[in-house]
């Protein structure tokens, strides 16, 4: 991958940007007016009609009531879990926190459309029907591009990070339509669809990517005292919410009581195990922030898939505590394993939070799959779990692990060989991205006001600076005098 | 409005404020004891019986399950939403958020016995009663009056605030009778009733208080890297759970799903929106941290009285395109002007938040209320979403469009006589507001820590360049001497 | 209490942090693996037979719909309220998010096992059923430990912390046990077997672990102007949810409706008196962020036994009313008494914020269970509310409210005896504590990225300075030259 036009990097965004926003933003409202339609529980005169047909006596009824708390906290972990926790970064808190925004604004739209397409057309109409699933589903779909984005925090100018989206979002739509549908894999909270193919698309992004130079950022790619304040807020709604995040569109009733207390128990299992790792790869067994705000997620990602599986309270206990030393592990040496031997730099180490345990979780759910058994589950359960129906019908238990194992690779492919394609789209030199002098630093994107308080200090310390070596002039003139 | 009296401005408020609370306080106590009261859902006695009288055979019927995770949505936007996207200047982050959170707290007691007396006093008992709609209410009234203070952050005492916040909250309770029962308009997420008004009557207040010296404070008017991020979490909560803000009162069953629908989608195209203008408007395409703070929200304060109507999923995406645009412009342009030929100074631009998109809001609602058809909401779905029942049976939709509309200029002139009136109240000089040079300070009404961390290095700074001046005088001296 | 041994500090807690963590956890999978399995509305094969068998017609009556959204504003308040809450000093967020989080994540564990044992045990199979009502109880077990952690901020080490939160879990488990259901008390959001008792746990720790030469690290005992605005991310969260807190396990239907109704109320009144007595102790009226970032918490805390009952809203108000006063006036006044002439250094303020509260709101609780009338509760709601079934079936509210006042001072015995014994244990020197020159300082057990942004200015400041100092020195030298 060679240089091919080597002019010095122009980062002006000031046509591309706002271009790619409003061309992209009519091309949306297009297609929501000719697609989409809101589905017979959020439409007043379907609603009303199937409450008519089906006897349903109460509004409680409405998909509203079961989903809607689940969707606003995967909405919080969308926006402000991933937003915040890429705010680490001592000068990339705009773009960590600002740019998520934009790209997860911009791909649930998109999302609506490419999910709905697959999963949601109706054949006659040829309308898409949206609610509240839609929805969530549209933010899972986002979920991957922003931690795509994750790797390239810091490297890449807005407006790659709006065709990452673009291609994110449509392949993760027919990567999600051949697990879930094709394969009919269950992945209620997206071990492999979500987390494994997110990660991984972004690697490879990133690995096309690569900048030889990028040490000369070096002195920016770090945190500061508060900038770790801020991303501990990231984490913590991630993982409070992650119990949401699994269970927001499992099975009404048990499936989706179920899903949250798996992921509950298998999150706090994750945090001790990752202290432990922390503190004990330190010669004075001091805690390293970045391990803390990532590593102690990894037991909600590895739970994507097995957590509405009747997986028991222990093993999500042992998932996560697997998987909190794994992710630890991985930040400790396979990161920089990974960015010297194998070209790939990954600022906030989204493999070893979302690749990884989401290969792992994929491969955890083939297995709980295939150990299922009438007598934990009952006939009628199993059905229902599984969605043993229609065409899957006869379908065993261990047939489903094998296809779910499947569902690991299919996700793995696409974002390796869809990654290396949108890499290299992105290697064109006309999206401002920056000069490897001059990443993870916000001035290149964003008006940033001076520093510090009142009378800023460091400026102030720069006039008395100018002041004093003209004083020392002076002192050495006069001294040249005498 | 020339300056009646003028003392050098004294600030200190150990006397008013104490006092303002106290009574303010115990005057709540009395109220709530002769006039509110538990309501049939949250009174036992009264649950059990109208259990037994309806046929209830489920508790989850109770309307606390319909609403009350809409509440704590909505509760955070007050507190956490509107505290936090006040605390972006440099050094009032303090009176940004705490203040916010005092004149909230106050509100919200004053609004439930406001509204109380308007919507909710049974005639038989003289009684109030009060149930989780009628928290969201007060939440609702009050975000009015936190409104109205992003007009005057900065520049206002928190003893004045609590006179606009008295005063707010009156104004909105009368106004909304007006508009909502008398008119009998629908407005949901409160785009005329909340953020017109508010908007509005803030902006009118600080008109009236007018300060032509304010440039003297313009150090402190401005942002630093941390308070600016700060400022984010707000915008995030508000842009998260504006859904939930539109849909929090809206009807059982489709009305809350659809009207969540839309102003997620609306929402999400003013971000685009926003990030285009902001970055076309820089030479080089930077964007500016007060647009994404700001106008990303304008769909959702738009979309407040159409939203749960039929406007169709691309319907909200072209509101939320124009508004996102019409905002940016607003701080890019209209807010200057303000300043400079009205002589209207808008803290946080709540002109182009709040006060501008709302009133747009208002007549987009009676647009879609008057193009509402049958055959989209079919008979009974027309009679649910626009009410048309009792005296209001026979009113089509075209009249309803009218006086939608009219509810806009109920809410424009309400905020405008009583902000004037309310404005000139303040003006008093007995409230302890600061000097023109003393603004967007919190050393005013708060104690601040001392700067910087464990040793401040601005104090050391200053030692040290203390230590050098001698240190080269002495050199100079050394010098002379030599 | 003289100290035992006196070798210089050991701060390393690389062996006894991760063998902690790695052997608990551990013995936490094998607890669950033997004892923890899921209830009959998570279990899949359950829950349909439940539906079966009690004629459930929809999954909407699945006890995660009525109590998952109060959980997950737990969850937010327990990690995100409480962790950040304690990020107020200017070098010890870290550990204030951080350990908090390690403590949460640990305790939550031991909980579900120790009040399973106690409260969810199946006698015939031996085994502990769980559910979302147990998830909650566990984060409520938790907050006690947590509430205990305030008092010790910055003075003790990790490992200590999981000493204290292991038996404060324990200790927990069988006070409330015996408060609950020996003594049949009431006691939803926990005044009593919460606040009360996490609150002098932690003070007689600390008392036991008083620091003769603490004022050594006064210089970092203190906020910084940033740390201050994180702190009141973790005060608002807590202020929101406080009504989830409260009502997350009363009785559905209007329990819970009324339940969050008194708590909202009784917080706004507190905000109001919190501000009146900051602002009257202060020479000019300044406020004091200390108390507005606790003792508005305070009537939540109060409201914590009686809110489920008839206490009606102006009973709320009075309630939030006094203990704001008496918070603030412990903050004032309490806390420095403590520190002088009872030796017990509470960081946190947790006396005033959680032990003094709760232990008033176990005693409103008591007069407001003995007041209660058939007249206002009905028959069925005396006994639903109050549980006078079985056993207690013949109980009179006057016993009631005596046994409620026996609660109270079971909650303060625990505390205190079981505190001294946790007090002694810690006081071992193997623990990691730092010493008394170094305590609230993050350095000691996390790794701190280097001060300030971008090209750090101390750092450069330094630089410059020595260069500086050479320059003079060397003007000084040519000055000697010449």
């Amino acid at each position: 991958f060679g240089c091919f036009f080597c002019p010095p990097k122009n980062t002006n965004i000031r046509i591309s940007l706002p271009a790619v926003c409003f061309v992209w933003q009519i091309a949306m409202i297009v297609l929501f007016g000719v697609f989409i339609r809101y589905d017979a529980e959020s439409d007043i005169r379907l609603w009303l009609q199937l409450k008519h047909t089906n006897n349903i006596t109460s509004d409680i009824e409405n998909d509203f009531y079961f989903r809607y708390p689940s969707f606003q906290d995967v909405h919080v972990m969308i926006f402000v879990g991933f937003g915040f926790l890429m705010t680490f970064l001592k000068r990339y808190s705009f773009g960590g926190v600002g740019f998520n925004f934009l790209i997860g604004a911009f791909g649930l739209q998109w999302a609506l459309l490419m999910q709905g397409w697959f999963h949601a057309l109706d054949p006659t109409t040829g309308k898409i029907s949206i609610g509240v699933e839609g929805l969530i589903n549209a933010d899972f779909c986002v979920a991957a591009s922003l931690i795509a984005y994750g790797a390239l925090l810091g490297k890449v100018s807005p407006v790659q990070l709006m065709v990452v989206t673009l291609f994110g979002v449509t392949l993760f739509a027919v990567e999600e339509y051949i697990i879930l549908n094709l394969l009919h894999c269950r992945d209620a909270g997206g071990s492999m669809v979500i987390h494994c193919f997110g990660g991984y698309y972004g690697l490879t992004i990133s690995w096309i990517l690569y900048r030889p130079k990028l040490h000369q950022s070096k002195r920016l790619n770090g945190s500061v005292y508060h900038s770790d304040v801020f991303a501990m807020i990231g984490t913590l709604f991630l993982w409070m919410f992650w119990p949401s995040f699994n269970s927001a569109i499992t099975d009404h009733g048990s499936g989706q009581h179920r899903t949250a207390i798996n992921t509950y128990i298998a999150l706090a299992s994750s945090v001790l195990t990752t202290v432990a790792i922390s503190s004990a790869s330190e010669k004075r067994g001091k805690l390293d922030m970045v391990h803390i705000q990532n590593a102690t997620l990894a037991g909600g990602v590895a739970m994507g898939t097995a957590a509405e599986f009747m997986i028991t309270p222990y093993g999500a206990l042992i998932v996560g505590f697997c998987t909190g030393i794994i992710s630890t592990f991985g930040y400790l040496f396979v990161s920089p394993f990974m960015e010297k031997y194998l070209k790939i730099q990954d600022t906030c180490g989204v493999h070893n939070l979302h690749a990884l345990p989401g290969m792992l979780g994929g491969f955890i759910g083939a297995i709980v799959a295939a150990a299922a058994t009438e007598e934990v589950y009952s006939r009628e359960g199993l059905i229902e779990t599984f969605d043993f129906e229609g065409e899957f019908a006869d379908r065993t238990v261990g047939t489903q692990g094998g296809f779910q194992a499947a569902g690991v690779c299919v996700a793995i492919a696409f974002a390796v060989v869809g990654g290396a394609v949108v890499g290299l789209i992105l290697r064109l030199p006309i999206w401002g991205d920056p000069a490897d002098d001059n990443c993870f630093d916000d001035e290149v994107y964003w008006e940033v006001p001076e520093d510090e308080e009142g009378i800023p200090p460091v400026l102030e310390y720069n006039n008395h600076m100018t002041h004093k070596h003209q004083d020392i002039s002076e002192s050495n003139f006069s001294v040249e005098q005498s």
